[in-house]
């Protein structure tokens, strides 16, 4: 009786084990704002050892991690990341690049030599790089650190990438801002799953099975506010004609190709 | 006393979770042979739904997923992930996609047009997919599962892309195949942290810190069993001249682009 008992509370504690990393990963939310507080070294090592530990392609490892935590080059980079308030407000901001320097060097010291400057193996390295970001931000909301990817290290990459010093064939290619929440935010929306999960085939959308994905967004009291704001008409004029409007886009696009292509990448 | 000791426990199962999941994160290892034995629908639906809790640019959920459980299109699939053999065994492959047909489709309805067709949105595109497939992976892994990623799905993403009827605006950015574990692996190596970590700026490699960084690797039965099966001189030309070899790279690349700007892509 005595051990059944034993095992009964085993399960539950396994189970509550379970139910935690769900409740963690189901409960994410970006943080904007931090406290003062430092990240000590043990922990941050903790958290970029899981990031590596995540899969790569070959076990290549054709990535590098930029650590910026000293306050002069938050206030460099800031500008190129628009002046979001995190990035100087964050103790920690990482830039997690695509690496094909430290391979390449290797290769030529054992006589022989790589070619990843093309479109297949940019999007390879931004799998891999996406990867390891991922695995730091949950051990890092697993220590209670709150994160915030900053999607903006694609529209000014040359700047950036002059800042952190990168070399030709390292770059970057998301960044996140982490520290202890000041201000946990509200959970985000999202689509409903069934609308982004296809079963064996893609089921291409009907009109109305794009009015019903997109009804509960379009009805937050958050999207009527960002249309009034924005003086439009509906919430997907908003997207589309003021937050990522297509000349901006483009410009940015054309940015990062130019970069890309002075490296050497084919396209 | 009591309310003291309480609390001690409770320090102590806190703990214990942070412990379990950077565990969880720390000892991933991909898995390539798995049981006959089903995904549960609701476990599936959980582990899918911790993926697009993930973060993702503008909350646009630029993404579009593609459970595959039918083993006729497992069989189709093989070839294109160059008939590994996870792909038929695994009681489930998964197919992520960065997704710009449906966001415009719901623009069209609210008469106005996006204009993702770029490199910048591709890569944006491919960070947010792999953010969501990472999530899926640990969540996966939490429940027991073990998971393989498919780096092939982009060397082949036209023919894939035909099997999976995706449309234009869809491409396939990654590929995972999932179930429970039949053969766990031992974990492979990595290389040492501070050779991919640089603080404040990118510490560029003398020769030396590359042989640091790479003798361990260099030093493993598996590497020299490797370099002899290949009749090379070293773990690099392996890479280099076998595994990963220019005119191959050149060739899937200029394939992926060629789908790509046939579909409107800009480069």
């Amino acid at each position: 009786m005595r051990a059944s008992l034993f095992y009964f509370y085993q399960l539950v504690i396994f189970y509550e084990f379970l139910l935690v990393l769900m409740e963690l990963l189901l409960s994410h939310r970006s943080i904007r704002k931090y406290l003062a507080k430092g990240i000590d070294d043990d922990i941050l090592n903790e958290i970029l050892e899981c990031g590596i530990r995540g899969s790569n392609t070959g076990n290549m490892q054709l990535y590098s991690i930029i650590v910026t935590r000293d306050s002069n080059k938050k206030e460099l980079l800031a500008p190129f990341h628009f002046n979001q308030p995190m990035v100087k407000n964050a103790p920690l901001v990482l830039t997690i690049c695509f690496d094909i320097n430290r391979f390449s060097k290797w290769c030529l010291l054992n006589n022989t030599k790589t070619d990843f400057s093309n479109l297949l193996w940019l999007l390879t390295g931004a799998v891999d790089a996406s990867i390891l970001s991922q695995n730091i931000c949950i051990a890092a909301e697993n220590y209670g650190l709150g994160i915030c990817y900053l999607g903006t290290v694609l529209y000014n990459a040359p700047e950036i990438s002059e800042i952190l010093n990168l070399p030709s064939g390292v770059i970057p290619i998301t960044s996140i801002t982490m520290g202890y929440p000041d201000l946990v935010p509200e959970i985000t929306d999202r689509l409903p799953l069934n609308s982004v999960v296809h079963f064996e085939e893609y089921d291409d959308y009907s009109d109305d099975r794009i009015y019903t994905a997109y009804s509960e967004k379009e009805n937050l009291e958050s999207s009527k506010q960002f249309i009034l704001e924005n003086c439009k008409e509906n919430l997907a004029q908003v997207y589309a004609e003021v937050r990522y409007k297509s000349a901006d886009n483009r410009y940015f696009s054309e940015k990062l190709s130019k970069m890309l292509i002075d490296q050497g990448f084919v396209f």
